[in-house]
């Protein structure tokens, strides 16, 4: 079988590496010669909306796939229109849109934080409730492309600070954690939820995974899979997508989907019983699912900017890591380890999260 | 860390997957351009006795290792007087061996099947004790170049059938099953064993591994360990080794050993804290080795031949596909299906087996 990835980073290579042992070889079309995914597929150089680089990466594959939620819409449609894409680019036409995303999830009836548009400086202004989080309604992650507005004054200009774009305020959740549920959807609709996970995010750029989260009930799990359920169902979907929330005591808030196999669920490489990338395979590829369950705790730790020393990080029971071939830059995920085994498990992430910076 | 590897196999292709995620990238020497490593490392193809593949080889390398215990001496030699080379090539010369291999047992009081080396057909013919199985010193492997005599009858001509090369008559022990044990040895002498795995065999090539082998008593598990430990540190080895064993009733005779990663260790893929794959990369590079511990029980079926339907064996839970790129060939191994989850292991290793055409 053969995969196309739009896209060629990191996501992008741990798909291929988890296709060679399905017998599925990935064809990734990326704007750079060195994409981290090129050691482990075949790499097409070409911009995202090359009109000829799409067409080869069709040509090279029966079924294409998104490594980002960001893809020109011409080139999700040219690629559909030449050979099965999965997700369905309208998945990430919601998704790549914090209003259409939001007001997807108010149709299902999904709770989320209070928003509304802000498509000028003076809707900024007529904005009454705060404090408030301000972010453009495309294009932003990891932090980027959003502020906290606590008062008044923090409101003058901040339209043209954030790129004189599409706006959109989202009501500020004094929230007890960050969670995320990751789901695989089959084409034949079935779907298979990994557990609950908590995050820990620094700078805007999730840090710390302990999976499975601790303390969820059986409540709560039912109301994330539920949300996540009725996002993927509604939206047709097809492969592997994230569903952020904010639990607020015994309630859960969405706060925001990304359409892809996400950093929230690299755990599940050596943590679950299928990881996140052979699941995306399995479902985007038409083949069945595999079980989501967690095999015991862990805990996965993001490498930014530099990376440790890999003796230390070995030297830690457990540890495995996960280099993505990329070169070191500040603020750049270069690297993730997870941290497997129940005995001290917190005391050997506090080693690696001390290792990676985060100490 | 760059490392070379000689032989592009299904070794060589799990050796550089294992590779990506700890930044080793693996360049391996294969005479075939269809070498299934190709895929996921740099291919140099070349006759293992090509010197400038062999100086290519060694240029791009940090360290080189075998994928199998049969390259040519001079090729070995080579390799070692331009690059750090593990295991040591005299590790290799012994173990492609059998009477090597066979006194190496004796001399470290390893109790191993009784043999005597047999270099005519005289005397074979003067060969007193029957039943014996007469090997091929030399290039055996998957029951080839091996026949059992159980009568004078059958020794008439067996020089000659086995090819006129040097033999080896062993005792045929009557043993209760087959074990064998995976280890893996650092340059700093540092020795991790995988637990004891059961196997078994048909038509002289593996079909199933259990892991860890059932009812193994700590005595059991402390001959294994000692034998293992003896053998690698004898040897001056460092990377992963693997021994053949016999058990009869306490007792564990020694059969052979294999000088890299083995057959009877593709379950610690997932079936171990840290995969055998892994491990003979943290050795060969001088990296701390990683937990051989066992995550629950597993089996391994091997795919010989025409591989079953990708859908079929991914319909059954907790099943991890991994083909290795190889056509289909009658006797082949071109493929495993590793079974993970304690829950009707037996059934579901059952119904994966009856895929594999072993039902």
């Amino acid at each position: 079988m053969r995969l196309g990835v739009l896209g060629g980073g990191q996501l992008a290579r741990m798909l291929a590496i988890a296709g060679h042992p399905l017998g599925v070889t990935c064809t990734v079309l990326d704007p750079s010669p060195e994409a981290c995914a090129g050691p482990v597929a075949s790499l097409l150089v070409a911009a995202y909306d090359d009109s000829d680089g799409l067409d080869r990466l069709a040509a090279a594959s029966d079924v294409v796939t998104f490594e980002f939620e960001n893809p020109p819409a011409a080139s999700a449609q040219r690629l559909a229109a030449a050979v099965e894409v999965h997700p369905p680019p309208g998945a990430l036409e919601t998704a790549q849109d914090r209003l259409l995303e939001k007001r997807l999830f108010e149709r299902l009836g999904i709770p989320t934080p209070g928003f509304r548009a802000l498509d000028s400086q003076a809707e900024v202004d007529g904005l009454e409730q705060l404090p408030a989080v301000l972010k453009t309604r495309r294009m932003g992650y990891d932090g980027k492309g959003q502020m906290v507005a606590r008062d008044r004054g923090q409101l003058a200009g901040a339209f043209a600070a954030l790129g004189g774009v599409p706006l959109i305020a989202e009501q500020l959740v004094e929230f007890d954690r960050e969670l995320s549920i990751v789901a695989a959807r089959g084409r034949d609709g079935r779907t298979a939820a990994y557990p609950l996970v908590e995050n820990s995010h620094r700078d805007g750029i999730l840090r710390l995974t302990q999976a499975p989260a601790g303390g969820v009930t059986s409540d709560l799990r039912r109301q994330a899979e539920r949300a996540v359920g009725l996002i993927a169902d509604q939206l047709d979907y097809v492969g592997v997508l994230a569903l952020e929330l904010f639990q607020v005591g015994d309630r859960l808030l969405a706060n925001e989907i990304a359409p892809r196999v996400h950093n929230s669920g690299h755990w599940t490489i050596e943590g679950a019983v299928t990881s996140q990338f052979e699941n995306h395979l399995r479902a985007v590829l038409g083949l069945p699912l595999g079980d989501p369950a967690a095999r015991g705790r862990c805990a996965m730790v993001n490498l930014i900017g530099e990376p440790p020393a890999t003796e230390s990080v070995l030297a830690v029971p457990g540890a495995h890591l996960h280099l993505y071939g990329k070169a070191a830059r500040p603020g750049r995920k270069i690297g993730h380890v997870t941290v497997t085994g129940e005995a001290s498990l917190e005391q050997r992430t506090a080693r690696i999260a001390a290792l990676a910076g985060e100490g």
